[in-house]
């Protein structure tokens, strides 16, 4: 028995029957004695529905607008879900975001939390109800509505469990969890009981979408266990916590291989070698809010060397014309690029302090015929630039190679 | 040039499209120098969708949550609608009821305005704005979300319109004005360039169904001119307003004929005539919420009389049950009922010290050979109940018999 918050994901209150659903699974829990904070996204595509009716008033909607407007989506989500609730007998209030306390900035569309007053939730739990909050949502200190933007509903229920010093966060979404491989693609692939927030963070920015990072970052800054798993099985989840109890040796292992085909790759050669190049490079490309990812320089030779990174395709057009004015600008050779590449990650604890597992990786993707193009680390991550049409066999020959199926 | 506050109902902002064609009416009055306060229902069918919702969750959704769910119908079609403002150059910017300073009780479902504070409005209307609201709700001390009730946006706009000493109230709705019959009936009815708050209220109450009496009734008290026009046509309408201006002989005409033909009709026979007898049927009836309109008790013969009286034909069933049993109680001769009687009024100021008018409508009626079953009359207005077969008859000979066609 505890203080619990729960968040469910749109698809699992995609319409009334599957409200109902999350209602009597929420039921069992309030029965079992624990205190529940819920946390709803808006009902399947509705979102996607009040932008398309916007566009269709307004070529370019003001933020401000078209935050009050997808506003409305959680707001309805949680009336019902406390209305099926109370239907079967748990006592719910609904609570907008403003109500349920979560102040933020006016960044319209991307609002971040600035502060969270829980004392109308808490009230409402000592008297014995189950607050259902609308996610994705806040108020600024002018009373005017905000959005969190990408992930919201995930960082209202991580930020609401910090600020009430929840026992946990549960998110239930349409997967069963943390896998040590995407299933689809190695079929023996193992749920994880347990990861680390950085192991999930790596895994995440690395192709391994569940969770947005944002809410598993403020998670780990407020030490809050988070939780994953399915909204329509009862099969265990994997919880997201610090990995303090463990010994040296459990930490020390690979927890899972991440990859991801959307990788553009740009490659400028000849650049001269002279302090102020990478920023000229990559100033304007942050200006115009394209992410680089993996950016690798060589040595140089004759003061001239190449430098390759990466960005999402949707970005890689805009990225190559920039980057071939700056080329110029600063005489570098040529600029090449493509995108038939893909990222394919090792992702553990204090894995860079043992050699062993970049030989194992390096081993394994040689055995089976694979060319690596490029190799980045971080302190717990090894990430290779591989052919895009080998992905799929690669992230297979190294999750045998780490032996991820027994965990 | 002056204050304005506009409404524009579910019909008139039902899409995308109708909403951009508000938006341009909006930006020709806005281009006239006007200030602009606009009020708008939730578009089309929204609220009745979400009501089915709310049903397919619940047996029974518990008012403030259903009030929470309702009010997000208007915030919608208020951001859609400040969008689509901006999107042809006029500054706007839209409000709930909450940031337009609309403070409710807590009644849901039918909350009462208990104050307006303008001063964001006031604040936005300096600035250029149009300021877009949602009707039809407010807030409690509480920062609970409540809606009005029937007639609720119309109250939102009058209300507004008093707090903000705006020049007039217009509400745009898919009729053209008030007329001195229902058009439908008689072809040749003429639109009314004015009418009074009184003669408003007595033909909407006896049927004419425009504009709900409350926010009528706000009108009056708070002296907002009122102007009832047609969103989709530019044809002038009708102001409602105090007919000060007039001479007594223009006041004292009759303006109109309305018809109803929602009538359950219930006779008591042979009710003892002793004091607490009225009081002992009328008060399970209002207990249990049913409205009890045109009650006529006969003259007593041998301390027993006959007690007349209708309501909605929703309500007649439930109505007659009550009744029975109170009049077993009081030793009552007999309980009558029937549902196929209709109301037709004729409403004018000043009509009861003229008692000619009278006199032609009993004789207009009987001349179409109509018989009349009950009279009532109020200040400004004479009903009488009829076979509801012969309504629109009565309704074309009154029409003719006070020669309205010609103004």
């Amino acid at each position: 028995m505890g203080l619990i918050v729960q968040k469910y994901g749109g698809t699992s209150v995609a319409d009334a029957q599957r409200i109902q659903a999350v209602a009597h699974r929420i039921a069992q829990r309030y029965q079992q004695g624990d205190q529940l904070v819920v946390v709803v996204s808006a009902m399947g595509n509705t979102t996607d529905r009040l932008i398309q009716l916007a566009y269709q008033v307004s070529p370019e909607p003001e933020a401000r607008e078209l935050d009050l407007l997808l506003s409305t989506g959680e707001v309805v989500s949680c009336t019902l879900l406390a209305m099926a609730l109370r239907a079967i007998g748990v006592p719910a209030v609904a609570l907008t975001g403003a109500q349920a306390g979560i102040g933020t900035d006016a960044r319209y569309g991307r609002a971040r939390i600035l502060r969270v007053d829980p004392s109308r939730i808490l009230s409402h739990l000592r008297e014995g109800k189950v607050a259902v909050v609308a996610g994705f949502q806040g108020i600024t200190e002018e009373m005017d509505i905000t959005t969190l933007g990408r992930g919201g509903s995930d960082t209202t229920a991580v930020a609401l469990a910090a600020a009430l010093k929840a026992q946990r966060c549960e998110i239930y979404t349409d997967v069963e969890g943390i896998y040590t491989a995407d299933p689809r693609v190695v079929p023996e692939a193992r749920k994880l009981e347990r990861i680390s927030y950085e192991e999930m963070l790596e895994l995440a920015s690395q192709g391994a979408r569940v969770m947005h990072n944002r809410a598993v970052e403020l998670g780990w800054v407020y030490k809050v266990p988070i939780y994953v798993a399915s909204s329509f099985t009862e099969a265990p989840g994997t919880l997201i916590c610090l990995q303090e109890g463990e010994s040296m040796e459990q930490r020390n292992k690979v927890v899972g291989i991440a990859h991801d085909t959307d990788v553009g790759r740009i490659t400028i050669r000849g650049v001269p070698d002279r302090p102020g190049i990478a920023a000229a490079i990559f100033t304007p490309l942050a200006e115009a809010g394209i992410s680089v990812d993996t950016i690798v320089q060589n040595a140089s030779v004759e003061r001239l060397t190449d430098l390759t990174f990466t960005v999402a395709k949707a970005d890689l057009r805009k990225a190559v014309e920039m980057v071939r004015h700056v080329a110029q600008e600063i005489g570098a050779k040529e600029v090449l690029w493509d995108d038939v590449m893909a990222k394919v990650s090792i992702v553990g604890s204090g894995m860079q302090s043992v050699p062993g597992y970049a030989a194992t990786m390096f081993r394994a993707l040689y055995q089976a015929g694979i060319n690596i193009e490029l190799i980045t680390t971080s302190e717990i991550r090894i990430t290779c630039l591989i052919d895009a049409s080998r992905v799929e066999e690669a992230v297979r020959a190294l999750h045998r190679a780490f032996q991820l199926e027994e965990g």
